[in-house]
């Protein structure tokens, strides 16, 4: 048995608090807080509910009332110090009389970064931080990429036979994975702010794309972004049903496309339309695009669900931050579709790098999530 | 925490005890045996350590002497009832007086299975069974499939990357995996009785395929097997290098090159050979090559280390037992080279189907052990 940590303990119920808010708090943080009397005794709980609306810390607080005076208030990320869509949480921290503010990561946006803490301290209130930090970073790894790096943080979700196979040789691909590996990736969906497939996936697979198998009732539908530099996508495309499913559709195009009759009619069938000049290799050049998808519309992160030459695209210019992968215990062969296109590889040592974060049985099937390397692998 | 359980506690350590003899008892079985006085005490401990020599019950009465008389007996597998290079053990057994036997596995041997117990009920000494028996069969799987089907046991093992490759395009493949993984091989080759690859791997990397890294203090080398039908197999191959590595090297070929030069000269430089008429598919006949191997060579269990040729042909054949995988976190790309040849897989249910046996990670790459499902997957 571990020893008993009560500053973590309180912290965990502080994540579980924070995790309510998952699909609903972008381009926020998702942040959980509770209200900790000397006795021990839970006072107050809250968690930011949705992006505009209060901080996690006010949703406790107002629930402590008086007993958050001399209390400890423990919150998931670093209090607020600035005016935003609502008051400095750490004006509302003082107002109440706390005595003590754990907190497990300090706010990422270097802008603000390491100030509410000063703020709070300033104030004569104890501050204790970097308990659950990691747990934390972890749970708000799309919002610590973009707020630092202005652009969306892109997940790759492939499922995979043991051979490394996405479709057989027709391209026929359903199913790969058993059921409980696809109901996940429905979730995996919830958890995005958009979906990115290319037209070839559009073209062969015809995808609603929308967030199902019971987690339409507790996500929002993610938007859909699809790269088709030659406006190919038809008129009868599943994902063009806007009224089924509330969502934007975000089609990134070649700049020469801007004032076909294609993107016109687009447009008309209530798609929004980004338009970039081709790279040198005649592609349509992907870091650029995410930063217009980030500043433009708002996309925060991106569950990128293929095919093979997006993917490899993206791979290729290493943008991906995580990779999670269903495999199934299946073998379709060496005339089966690889689930990348070519990478450029000629040697085992120039391999695509990437690194193991978990593993875990889901039905018959693995779920793998990984990343690319920091620096080399040996 | 589990209830105590004492005849599972001293089964568990007649296991351990079995397990020291892994190498050294082909054809026989691993088996571990303690004598355990009715105060609780171990009184005499054994192992089955050779072919040939003393069985595991033998060993623990003996080091027991006449604290036997009363005890109970733990053995990992049913005992003996009759004469083999050794007397029968259940005739031991009686002779020290033993009041109890208890064992994991009955003799998978369809001919004396069960007639150890009949036989030793019948002297009145009381027989438990069951003990730890999935552990027991798990340990002695070579064992148990090749005493019931006089064939050897087939370990597939494989060395890939995420995507399936098991080299780049040039067929580069050192390495795939890391420095733990590969060493795990080596111990893999020591607990098989032979290894066997195609002519093709012999050709394009000239292996010596010898066990490794420590592990041949541990174990014997195992014999190598190399499927070459037109006997292509250089003077000059590591493998032939018997005056280093004591084992036999067997060529299994075609039966029209009995009366070649090359099959005299093979013969010449140590090689053993076996003859079989190809089939109609013009391939060797893989079943009727693994019954010969055990029939006419003693080969209880062989670890096929490729390459894609060979590997389909046992896929296709349905001859393997399980599947050791390796897999490195890295992408060599679809111009690599997939570890499988063509399965003629051509719908995504038609898949060739196995299940997840167990996953671990070793070093920085998985370890995967899988095998082929026994009914239908869904």
């Amino acid at each position: 048995m571990n020893q008993y940590q009560p500053h973590e303990h309180y912290m965990r119920l502080a994540l579980d608090l924070a995790r309510k808010g998952q699909g609903y708090t972008s381009p926020n943080p998702m942040v959980g807080a509770l209200v900790v009397a000397d006795s021990g005794a839970v006072v107050g709980q809250g968690y930011h509910q949705r992006a505009g609306g209060p901080h996690a810390e006010v949703h406790a607080l107002q629930e402590a009332g008086a007993k958050a005076h001399n209390a400890t208030l423990y919150v998931t990320l670093e209090p607020c110090c600035v005016h935003g869509k609502t008051p400095p949480c750490t004006t509302a921290i003082m107002e109440a009389g706390v005595r003590r503010v754990v907190y497990a990561t300090q706010d990422p946006n270097p802008a603000v970064a390491g100030r509410g803490k000063e703020t709070l301290e300033r104030a004569g209130i104890e501050v204790l931080t970097g308990i659950l930090d990691a747990e934390s970073a972890h749970l708000n790894r799309h919002f610590n990429k973009h707020i630092v790096h202005r652009t969306p943080y892109i997940t790759m979700k492939t499922a995979i036979t043991l051979d490394g196979k996405m479709a057989v040789a027709s391209g026929a691909s359903r199913w790969v994975t058993g059921e409980q590996a696809r109901r996940d990736g429905h979730r995996l969906r919830g958890e995005h702010e958009a979906i990115a497939v290319g037209i070839g996936t559009v073209l062969a697979d015809d995808p609603l794309l929308s967030c199902r198998h019971g987690y339409e009732n507790i996500y929002r539908h993610p938007h859909v972004i699809v790269f088709d530099s030659s406006l190919r996508i038809p008129r009868n495309a599943a994902l063009l049903r806007q009224q089924e499913v509330q969502r934007k559709v975000i089609v990134v195009t070649d700049q020469t496309m801007a004032d076909t009759s294609s993107a016109k009619r687009l447009q008309e069938w209530g798609a929004q339309l980004v338009f970039l000049p081709r790279s040198a290799n005649n592609k349509l050049p992907l870091p650029r695009a995410m930063e217009l998808l980030y500043r433009d519309h708002g996309i925060t992160s991106i569950l990128v669900e293929g095919g093979a030459a997006l993917t490899s695209s993206i791979l290729r210019a290493g943008l991906e931050d995580e990779h999670v992968i269903y495999m199934a215990p299946k073998l379709f062969g060496a005339e089966g579709m690889t689930w990348t296109g070519a990478l450029g590889v000629d040697t085992p040592d120039n391999a695509l790098a990437l690194e193991f974060v978990s593993v875990h049985t889901i039905g018959k099937d693995l779920r793998i999530e990984a990343r690319r390397t920091r620096g080399k692998q040996i």
